[in-house]
């Protein structure tokens, strides 16, 4: 028979077990730490009718959309969380409790030019707080304490989250009477860490055409910096120039004030002005999120607040918070950089059981308890030589090895080997059990990341 | 501006919070016991090459694929998770350790006429097992124990796995010098619980152009039933007229065999001579289970024994034995029949932490306490009345109201409320967490499915 070549698609993530195991209990962790802050979980359809999804229509994103036919229907598949979020939140208003917090960790599509370390499918992982008409600023004050858990808790430490407020700059820009050219501003004052203050101050008079002074203004108000509360002093004295800036200093006020008591050390957070996040979708608070070791990765966890997030279906008034992670990214960065844990222990199984004799009853029972016990067991029953079978279990880093031989058979015991001293110990079978858990257990707090 | 109707595409499964709590749940039960016996998690592309995705060609399914082209790809999604597998091993055959033991749960994709019940994406939750040039009949002995221990952690008990050989069937239409016939003999018995044994001969004799006596043994063969022993000794008369027939016999003996050793009661187990599943596919044993109470639903988890995974693709030989389960589906029919639990909390949070005064410091600590210790607690900062708080505890379902007013705050306690009870407890911040854990800890055990 003619074979064809078996290929994965470029773009397209596919991993080796060890690696997807890596990669999953990333994604359990950040499951985990979504759902401590009461997010609930929702998934969505991949495909959506082209009409629902492309409602905004426009933009970059568009050319890059898997869109298609299938018998009448005009199908695009998602290219973010977010506009089904909106669809989800509109179609469903009347059903849902408001505030409605919901994590989605999914697939999106985009068909961008394939590189490396760019997936045209790719895992978000995303957490909203949607209001009804309203939404006090404290939902704005907790993201960071989740950004701060779920790193923490990948094992990831240093890190920075940046947080910047879009009404400050927006009150700002409007003290300069520059409102018509803020976004224009923005956008320059973005690139400020890439091309460096010069760049930019010229960027601002040639390009924007602004006066060399107030481009001074700007460079100096972007040049605050410090701990939040020299950055909080710096700003205060702009204030009473603009309700816009003093609105938005109250709101970076309020999320920088209850950092200690949501558990965020100072170290891993900074108020920077510098930061407006490229969409104009946002409102308020906007967030990122460095490596401090690998800065040229840009932000890992990026998001802010927004008025409205489902105009293009409804008149309801739906303000909210959120942010998402690009996981796929992350995880090939992180594995990229050496920084996935070679300790955590991702075998497919805690045990392999190795039966040397004909009767596989006393194999099988062993396996039952140890799974009953919640320890994962597998049973090898191939009829291969020894030295194979330690080889099967060297390839899959399982951590030990039950070998049931003639002799631990008619004494009702099995060879417990630890596979990474290579002792092996007659023991019951109940204290094989015991003996793994206690293993897990040390196990337990191995993180995905080791940096 | 106008407004798009948001809408989900008909056959598309999208489910309101509470559902999809109970959803997740039965998904991590299956991943878990999937986990116990030793498989390794997987996830492939949900998007694949046509060349690659459909190298096997022609059939049912091909109509109902959805097909597309981007830039100058033809693309394809992904119809079921057997052919990504037979892809990736075939890929990575020299980097996989076998047996290669993977389970899988994602989507797939099938444009069928949407009706109801129905579904265009669904999830398939598959596992399977396999070798490289043979593999032992113990894995295929294991499933039924893999399939026991999943329903009965979901909370099904009124469930029966029906069991069955392939080769004993060809071996059987051999000693009848049927051979030729067999495919059709099969597909015919196979509908012996629809149409009974009056029409199944009718068919025998009338379209397949048997003889009257052979359709009557046929008809004598499968209703061969009992006990695994009454019906494995029914099966030994047989014995020596078929190689084919006696190899599968002993199989089927092996997987009757080790039931009890793997811990599966007789009673959720049946040797059924009548189910041969449709596809040509399957060469040995073949699995079937069903739902005792509402065989209506036919059967919620299949797969048997195959001996060429990945013909298409290589000349490795690559025998496996798998089941899978149509999740979605399952999930739809529970649902639909009233199964599933409404004991279990799907509330997005254990706790909804409530403060009624202007400091939200006491809230903020407290809820930093109870994640610490792996309380789920959503933090309400909107500016509302009581009654209107309240009003979105009851909503949520949540369990527990920690309730903080000027008094608590006074005294550094919380008011812990019991939401169903509706009682009322000022606690200590700590004391609350343990309330809460233990209250937690009695709910562990409930399970997603009533029946």
């Amino acid at each position: 028979m003619e074979k064809i070549t078996p290929r994965t698609l470029s773009g397209f993530m596919e991993l080796l077990p060890e690696k997807q195991a890596l990669m999953d209990r990333i994604t359990d962790t950040i499951r985990r730490v979504y759902s401590l802050y009461g997010f609930t979980p929702l998934d969505t359809p991949l495909i959506e009718s082209s009409e629902v999804l492309l409602a905004k229509g426009g933009g970059e994103t568009e050319k890059q959309i898997y869109r298609f036919t299938k018998g009448d229907s005009d199908l695009s598949l998602r290219f973010d969380l977010t506009v089904p979020l909106a669809k989800y939140v509109a179609m469903n208003y009347s059903k849902l409790a408001f505030p409605f917090r919901r994590y989605q960790i999914g697939k999106v599509y985009r068909g961008e030019r394939a590189q490396r370390g760019r997936f045209r499918e790719f895992y978000q992982a995303d957490i909203d707080i949607i209001g009804d008409g309203s939404l006090d600023i404290m939902n704005e004050a907790e993201i960071p304490s989740i950004i701060y858990r779920l790193f923490t808790q990948l094992g990831i430490s240093r890190f920075v989250i940046r947080v910047n407020n879009r009404r400050l700059l927006t009150g700002f820009y409007e003290m300069l009477g520059l409102s018509d050219k803020s976004g224009g501003i923005m956008r320059t004052v973005d690139k400020l860490e890439k091309i460096g203050p010069g760049r930019v101050r010229s960027l601002l008079t040639d390009e924007l055409g602004l006066d060399p002074e107030k481009a001074g203004e700007i460079l100096d108000f972007i040049s605050i910096s410090g701990s939040n509360s020299s950055v909080l002093a710096a700003l205060e004295a702009y204030r009473g120039r603009s309700a816009a800036f003093d609105a938005g200093l109250s709101e970076l006020a309020a999320v920088a004030g209850h950092l200690s008591a949501f558990g965020v050390p100072e170290e891993n957070f900074a108020l920077d002005l510098t930061i407006a996040r490229g969409l104009d979708y946002y409102t308020g608070t906007v967030y990122e999120t460095k490596l401090l070791d690998h800065p040229e990765v840009g932000s890992v966890c990026s998001g802010g607040r927004y008025d409205d997030l489902a105009g293009f279906y409804t008149d309801k008034k739906l303000p909210g918070v959120g942010i998402s992670i690009g996981l796929t990214r992350l995880f090939f960065v992180l594995d990229d950089m050496g920084l996935l844990s070679e300790d955590l222990p991702t075998a497919p199984a805690d045990v392999l059981i190795l039966p040397m004799i004909d009767d596989m009853s006393p194999a099988v029972e062993l396996a039952t308890l140890l799974r009953s016990r919640g320890i994962r067991a597998q049973l090898y029953s191939e009829p291969k030589k020894f030295k194979a079978r330690m080889a099967y279990a060297n390839r899959l880093r399982v951590p030990f090895a039950a070998i049931i031989g003639e002799d631990e058979a008619s004494r009702g015991l099995v060879g417990l080997k630890d596979m990474a001293s290579g002792a092996q110990e007659a023991l019951s079978p109940a204290e094989c059990a015991d003996r793994v858990l206690s293993a897990l257990e040390r196990c337990r707090d191995i993180r995905p990341v080791k940096g």
